[in-house]
């Protein structure tokens, strides 16, 4: 008779009133493709891991044999399952404070810490901490009224960005506003919002850096974002015709910006490049969409070092494993049938890796990603962007 | 309250009748580290991958959430784990012909089939299908007395290979005699057996190639095994100095035997390199030891290629993905706890790929391996064998 492995743990469990296991268990809160990939990342290290799922279909509780389904918001919920965990770390950055905090207070180990977290969960805060520190930000003012609005316009000119400090309406928390109409329609939600000049970029790029407890640190190479309607659509790395000492700089600014804010895991910074410089847009503490093309692209994945930071194991090299990598996100079409399509394909392009996270598809739901490699950066990218276009919709953008 | 996620979708079956998933899933009987890695592979391919275990503490059913515990020699069991498949695979060649013809009977789909499987199994059948197909292999005789085995050692001298046309005895089935006394003691044990000759090989070499069921075949270069006391201790890819000329032949060879033997998924062809020429030594239709250095390696790895092969997708780029990757295995010392060293194995070579498999430390047993990539083969080959022998003894060996 055929008897379910986690079954017999439990029977193992009461029996000896605890599990006899030497590898180190790390559970992560948040089970979408990100807590999906890195559990994959987790097996060559020999570690437990866990995560905390919201649902039994979510795409990490797919893959992850030790996961549980419960409420990030609940206190009871993150209790019961830190106590599970020699280390806890997260997904998102939605866990509320006053749960972070009661974690700590109950003696678990977070990384990042509420501390370092509340700067990805708090975006006055964010842009107050990284003034002091010196980091060029767009500017900003939090903002309670119409009044207030037009006041920062007047400085920096329309169209004013609305962010709101934490949460949003309707899966956003970022509005462009053209005009006052605009500004007033998002003030009457009533949520905390700063105002951020609208800067006029010439490109997006994001520093991907990792740094351990013990104050190690390693940054990847510098890469250059696209977005479209708000979401990530392809990575380059490394970010073309960057010069050394850009690239060196920002790298820089990642390193001490993980130091000065204690940073464990995993910290994306988001910048703008401007004409002016380099402007700090968002931070994530976390794995993160722009460094998917790690997993192939790097001698060391986000995944496998945000797991050996946050373990306080020595990082991981983050070089580059091929001159150059492209990654595409694959963003759900009308046709819900990915399947029939991954195999043209993988039989257009043998070398090209498809990543699926197990989501069902929706309109412009990220359910997967494709990545390049090669040595011509647009060949590259074409590779890249084709498959993954061709993926979503059977179309071949061009 | 925490859910356990296996509860959930059990429920969900036992109140729906059904597991409404468009995933395929691909079960693997056997899940010892080839199982664990595959089930790393099957993640971003957005496939359900299951394994049968024998233990609940395997090291595949650590990592893996549709783990079930059954005995691979139990047609019930076997049947009832088939049940929730699409294509069922092995992660090792112990499954006795009666119970695959069985599950083949009932309907399901073995990949590799009962066929092909039986030339892994039975190396009589092995070597006189290869000889049918004038593949070279070492004279060999099936020897049921001291007298035989004699009359073979006069043919091609002592010391003669003893070894069991299936099983063994003490986990061994092969035995290099140098003299009667030896050959009377295996004789001794009542095995089926054949003899074969001792070659006098120059070095080892394994084709690693994977064919669909659609006839899609592709050959990864040839790699140099380096064994010690029987066991792999390391594997460079590419086999140094190899002539392409030789190279290129061994890969038609092993895609012809793959297609001959109607191989799907991942076959393994050990050979001897000699003055003489290429002889076949083994065969393994499974992901191979001497593939593991393909994770990173290849632009497919092993593990993923044999996946791809058995759902009958398009196979990936064999390609290299360095141009030399080695990996040396981590076998079990005195030591029990490797963690400690792993921490500075990680710090001393930020670039090494360790692979561990959750299996407690037994001297002698494979419980990980490392692997390294480069351009300078000797230095790469340094690197990996210093990491694998730190981590295995904490002694750097020369």
């Amino acid at each position: 008779m055929l008897r379910r492995v986690m079954d017999l743990h439990r029977e193992a469990r009461v029996r000896t009133g605890a599990e006899a296991d030497p590898q180190p268990a790390v559970g992560m809160v948040g089970a979408g493709q990100l807590a999906r990939m890195t559990a994959a990342a987790a097996v060559g290290l020999g570690i437990r891991f866990r995560v905390l799922a919201a649902d039994a279909d979510d795409s990490a509780a797919q893959v992850c044999p030790e996961a549980v389904v419960g409420d990030y918001r609940s206190e009871a919920d993150l209790l019961a399952f830190a106590a599970d965990c020699d280390v806890v770390t997260f997904d998102h950055e939605h866990v509320p404070q006053a749960q972070l905090t009661a974690l700590e207070a109950a003696g678990h180990v977070l990384r990042p810490g509420s501390a370092a977290l509340w700067f990805a969960q708090h975006k006055l805060a964010m842009r107050e901490r990284l003034s002091q520190l010196g980091a060029r930000c767009p500017r900003f003012e939090p903002v309670a009224s119409l009044a207030e609005v037009a006041g920062f316009a007047e400085k920096t000119s329309w169209p004013v960005v609305l962010k709101a400090i934490s949460g949003g309406y309707d899966g956003r928390g970022v509005w462009i506003c053209q005009d006052e109409a605009q500004a007033a329609d998002v003030l009457s939600h009533g949520l905390h919002l700063i105002a951020e000049e609208y800067v006029r970029f010439e490109r997006e790029l994001a520093i991907l850096v990792a740094r351990s407890p013990s104050g190690h640190g390693a940054a990847y190479p510098i890469v250059e974002t696209v977005q479209r309607d708000g979401i990530c659509r392809e990575v380059l790395a490394p970010a073309p015709g960057l010069s050394p000492a850009k690239a060196a700089r920002a790298q820089r600014l990642g390193l001490e910006l993980a130091r000065d804010l204690d940073v464990t895991g995993m910290l994306t910074v988001e910048l703008f490049d401007t004409s002016d410089g380099l402007l700090v847009n968002e931070l994530a503490m976390r794995p993160h969409n722009s460094g998917h093309w790690t997993i192939e692209g790097a001698r060391t994945s986000q995944f496998e070092q945000h797991l050996r930071a946050v373990l306080n194991l020595p990082l991981g090299s983050p070089a580059l494993a091929a001159p150059c990598a492209v990654m595409a996100n694959v963003l759900g079409g009308d046709d819900p049938d990915l399947r029939s399509r991954l195999t043209h394909v993988m039989a257009a392009d043998p070398a090209v890796k498809v990543h699926l996270y197990g989501k069902p598809v929706r309109p412009g739901r990220k359910v997967g990603h494709v990545t390049a490699l090669g040595s011509n950066p647009a060949r590259v990218a074409e590779r890249a962007r084709r498959a993954a276009s061709y993926l979503a919709t059977g179309i071949e953008e061009p």
